[in-house]
């Protein structure tokens, strides 16, 4: 089929492009950028130099594409099978994707997403609004990653891991998920709503992080730490609840952290309480309509 | 000296080529890429967009070579003396090395080798057959790695590290040198055959881990794992034998591993049993002839 | 304003070039480099293939800089804003870049700068002269590396941290810097001269590592390191000074290690203790003069 080029896309020269392309009006494809076949580039988005974008893939509208990113990678199939299959990748609108990031087809990430440098985001990753994803991390696909989840730089998140919502995951944790290494069973990881993950710890496969709960940096977690506990060491044991956890300078709680944080958060400047209210206030009217 | 290359290969027309190339039938070149000299691309091989291709390297039948990778990079060398001096890089047959991979000159590895996206591998590392590397694992060198070896994302090995065959090595695992950092000694790690270095485990210069044996998550090994032992823990205490740990679903054992898996392995679809007494056959035979 | 290309550069046919742009004698700029508006590239500088050079970027004499480097990275304001402003990246002269290292604008580094592979380095990082920086190092900007510092493989470096002068940090180190995770204070960790911080070690948010302090492998530091001890473990405790760890070969002692070790450093050939008087020579005569 024909392309849709829209008149107020600006396209360098170079910029090979295939066929059943529709780029929306307001985009820049820097020189050096490669678009495959069937791809959709919605208005306002823009590319930097060397962006490669594979087959089926579409961007939504006001996307930020970093130089050199790898959008709809190949499966293993494609260097196995002669047939490359149809693994289309969807990124929501308003993404932020810096600079060499890989991501596979066969992935839907949300509205909003982020990530740092050099992110390489496998199949079959679900990823939901708001997300942000740090430098060098590493997702290795077939897991779940809910709105709101930050992970920093250089996290490994195993096949079958569960991110719940408004969780935080530090510099160099990793997610694993083979209970006997090397086996065929994978038993994913579940971080639930809240908890949060300090840098350089590892939890070990099939293990639950309970919602609100705190892994101290470095801790080795070989038991599911229940909710809102503080668990810490090599094998990390439960000290005792977060909300014991006081600021060294000022001496107030800090946890619940969304008590004490908003930045980037959807209760940013009218603060989680009021915010909470009002959604309870929403799901009772959606359920009485 | 003059080009040869096949008719039937394909290469796009910005590719940059040197002289005394060689590229074989069935060879697809991508758009973006950069020959140099003295390379030979035998028949069947897929060269993605951009890979760079420095001088002296020689890539074997059916290789893969995902996009930008650099393959035969410079040796601290170039940047510091005048002329560069000859390190070829050879890759085995069906090699499959994904997107961003950087391979130094001076390397030889095997065949069916593959890789994850944005390896680095640094010159005189020995790499056998059938091996795999992970993405973002970084092989600083001066090293061997046997046939049949695993290493998953994010692996650091340093120089003079020897890896038996059948070894596995797990995500964040770093393998050290330097016993009174910083000082200009060096004593590599080995990791007998067999072995497993789970998540995040450091091992400390000039140590063995014995055949056989599993290093859990985390663990920081001080000392020698004797053959078959599991070690825990921060210093690292051996704690039992492997063929002690069963799983925790099944009740079964699980070590040693080759019993209960085989996937990629030479053992596949005949169990290591009987390949095992197979291979005894073939050398007793090949003693007696 | 006019370009000012000196006739002794050697700049490939397809290298885009902005305006204002001064190229020194000597240089080369291979093919698909891309190069800003308002860059100077003085004389005797290498650009492999590839390299992006955003604007207001100054590389001074006889830097290489390896393929697909980014120089001048656009700060997060890139995505923002409409406007982006003015965030100058200057490379000191001797600069050593390996490949795809990611280089953001409003940066300073000193002169004899080194890394390896795939280093990423964000805003307002101040680095000294012959600072070496590994493959794989992330420094997350807002911070201070002083002269002579070595940073290996993988290594990461939050915001607010210091490292003086000739301290090491060995690969998968992550100096932190959030007290209460995830919270709006941000507590800079400060290695101090001479220490050493060993491998996968983790420095927690606003602690010191006392000078010439040696922090072992897989250390979990909760608490300041006082200077010239070893603290191992997790959580890290102190166990001795620096003065009783011998080599376990030769017998001899090895710390302080600026005694036993000089390549690279400002004593070499010369010895320490030689270096050190000549140094105070220098600073007495600087006093009465």
């Amino acid at each position: 089929m024909a392309n849709k080029i829209a008149a107020g896309a600006h396209i360098a020269d170079d910029v090979i492009i295939g066929s059943n392309v529709v780029i929306g009006d307001g985009c820049t494809i820097n020189p050096g950028c490669i678009i495959g076949n069937n791809v959709v580039i919605e208005e306002g988005t823009y590319l930097d130099y060397g962006v490669i974008v594979r087959d089926y893939v579409s961007i939504k509208e006001g996307g930020k594409i970093g130089a050199r990113c790898i959008l709809g990678e190949y499966l293993v199939e494609f260097f196995q099978k002669k047939e490359y299959g149809f693994h289309p990748l969807v990124i929501g609108k308003n993404a932020q994707i810096r600079s060499e990031t890989i991501i596979y087809g066969e992935n839907e990430l949300g509205d909003y997403f982020q990530t740092g440098h050099r992110v390489t985001i496998r199949e079959k990753s679900s990823i939901g609004n708001h997300v942000r994803i740090g430098t060098l991390s590493d997702i290795q696909g077939y897991c779940e990653i809910q709105d709101y989840v930050n992970l920093h730089s250089n996290v490994h998140i195993g096949q079958k891991s569960v991110i719940q919502k408004y969780a935080w995951i530090f510099p160099y944790v990793v997610l694993t998920n083979d209970p006997n290494p090397p086996s065929e069973s994978l038993l994913g990881v579940t971080i639930e709503e809240f908890a949060v993950v300090s840098t350089g710890s590892i939890i070990l496969p099939g293990l639950t992080v309970g919602a609100g709960a705190l892994v101290g940096a470095g801790a080795i977690v070989t038991k599911n730490i229940e909710q809102g506990m503080v668990a810490v060491g090599n094998p990390a044991k439960a000290v005792c609840h977060t909300e014991r956890i006081t600021d060294n300078v000022t001496g107030e709680k800090v946890y619940p952290w969304q008590y004490t944080f908003d930045r980037g958060m959807p209760w940013q400047d009218i603060g989680y309480e009021k915010w909470e209210k009002e959604q309870q206030r929403y799901e009772n009217n959606a359920e009485q309509a």
